[in-house]
């Protein structure tokens, strides 16, 4: 086989959704935040992006495709990833097929990474947080890292934010750190997966255009500007974080609704508090909020908690299967799918 | 004449449009706020209360009719304003008509209130504050009261919080105060309406229906449930306040629209951050806020400041004739006013 060797690995990473939001940086190169986020990860049968690295002696350069076409690597965040991964990058032996790349190879070795993602892109549905996390972890996967998911997560985190929540299933913690250099900004897993299962999570996709402003570039004006931000950073969040974590543990959803709607409003504020304002959120954002906020009340418990990220889209969180299927009738019914004739329109 | 005389006054109030933002009660009956407020109070010939209040010892109760149709006088707002204005009623003598009303009677006489407003009513356009001003100036003159206008402000403000803002012209400032009894929580003139007569102000009407939140209940809401209010009432308002009158009185345009417009994106920050959140603005006021923010960033210094009060209508300030031509333009151009084909839909 010679030179003509390929290597490859697929992961695929679910997205995931904060239920106390992430919004301000304290380090825009290493990406280390003003405040702790809590989150839902998705399940990956469903919202995931899926990336295949490869590796061969034959690539003349790293390259990349995100859904099909060719993207630049050149920028910080994947410049970054790929050097934390690449410094940690371990010997892999493949007998059968007579491959061996020792541990200095990798500094030489080019990758071709393809990624696709199965929802929209930068509709305010977190794909760079799946995204960043699938390629840090098939890297790993690639490179016989031996880091476990907190590590790699505080890698993932140098390509976007989010992306280091993304590396558990179930309620995550990323934990904002103290140290300058970001070694202890990281996630941690709350609990797992089964903890919580009577949860049904719905996203009403709202839009699929991309944002017109991009998270990074939004959350920068944002600690530029806001005269909000530090006070919520600083006075809100720990409280409304710890009350969470409780929430979460308890399975309390009245508790859980409470917080995350709230969390998700006061991000929404300090977009609004920004200088130019931010509206991430739609007329039609604002009429979903308002049905959740009736119904809830109606029932006198919450069945259904709204988080809107950094778009028009809301993600709803039911208590349970039946108040999932409530929650599907009712937006049928007031958001009623367009007829044939309407799209000929 | 004997019994059946009449005797009449009417007033003319305008309304005012705040650019630092009253939002937050720290005394529900009295009216008093948690911040200072200034406003901009405008011409008396376009938006406007119209008041005419008559005595006779003909009338059998106090009745009031709003836009012709007849109103109940009996909620805590209306009951302490006429309360209040009749503690300061002197003797009035019509000798020609040979009417004279002694001090004590006023207590057993009756009045009839016809008030009309010739904007949308309760769409966000201060129709209280010009109403409640108007008001309160009109019975001070029937019952020939001698205090001043910042002494009548604070009468006007127990009917609604902005109107003593109405008692001036030009720009105006609600001093919070301090005491207990709300004597010290009453407005005072900055400058006078010829002290900065270049700018134009447009109010472009997104919608006239009534809005779903009053402002006193989302304020209520607010002080209950926001974590940014309190924040925004000690640390930012006091400073904002300080450089707003700075900008008024140096006639600094770039600054007083940078301020306006950052202080009425906060409060609707806030209001977002009540429990459940409040949507005044809507993506027509957004698009808005938008165009502006674009065209002052164009042109390298902002020719037009926008504010929106509890509404969707865009309050828009103009720093000159020829800006608010240009605004005018635009505003055409990007809203095109319906064809009667469209009306006819």
């Amino acid at each position: 086989m010679g030179e003509k060797w390929v290597l490859m690995k697929t992961a695929q990473t679910p997205t995931n959704i904060a239920v106390i939001k992430y919004w301000g940086k304290r380090d825009e190169t290493l990406i280390l935040p003003v405040n702790d986020s809590i989150s839902v990860t998705l399940d990956p049968a469903h919202l995931c992006t899926t990336t295949t690295v490869a590796v061969s002696p034959a690539f003349q350069q790293d390259r990349m495709w995100l859904n099909g076409k060719e993207i630049s690597l050149s920028g910080g965040r994947y410049q970054n990833c790929l050097r934390e991964i690449r410094t940690r990058a371990r010997e892999v032996e493949d007998k059968e097929r007579g491959i061996k790349i020792e541990k200095k190879d990798w500094e030489k070795l080019h990758l071709h990474i393809a990624s696709y993602n199965n929802f929209p892109t930068a509709a305010g549905l977190a794909s760079s947080a799946a995204g960043f996390a699938c390629l840090v972890f098939a890297l790993a996967k690639l490179m016989n890292v031996s880091e476990d998911e907190s590590q790699l997560s505080a890698i993932a985190r140098q390509g976007s934010g989010s992306a280091c929540r993304s590396l558990f299933g179930g309620f995550v913690k990323w934990i904002m750190g103290k140290e300058d250099d970001g070694s202890d900004s990281l996630a941690v897993q709350l609990v797992d997966e089964k903890h919580w299962e009577d949860l049904f999570i719905i996203i009403a996709v709202v839009s699929s255009r991309q944002k017109e402003t991009s998270s990074t570039s939004g959350m920068r004006e944002s600690v530029e500007t806001s005269s909000l931000l530090q006070h919520r950073a600083k006075e809100v969040v720990p409280k409304r974080t710890i009350k969470m974590e409780e929430a979460i543990q308890n399975r309390d959803f009245a508790s859980f609704a409470k917080l995350a709607c709230a969390d998700s409003n006061q991000f929404h504020a300090v977009c609004l508090d920004t200088l130019p304002p931010i509206f991430y959120m739609n007329d039609t954002s604002h009429r979903i909020i308002s049905y959740v906020e009736k119904w809830n009340r109606s029932e006198g418990t919450p069945q259904v908690a709204y988080t809107f990220d950094a778009g028009p889209n809301a993600v709803l969180i039911a208590r349970d299967r039946k108040a999932a299927a409530q929650l599907i009738q009712r937006l049928l019914f007031y958001f009623p799918p367009k007829s044939d004739t309407d799209l000929d329109r």
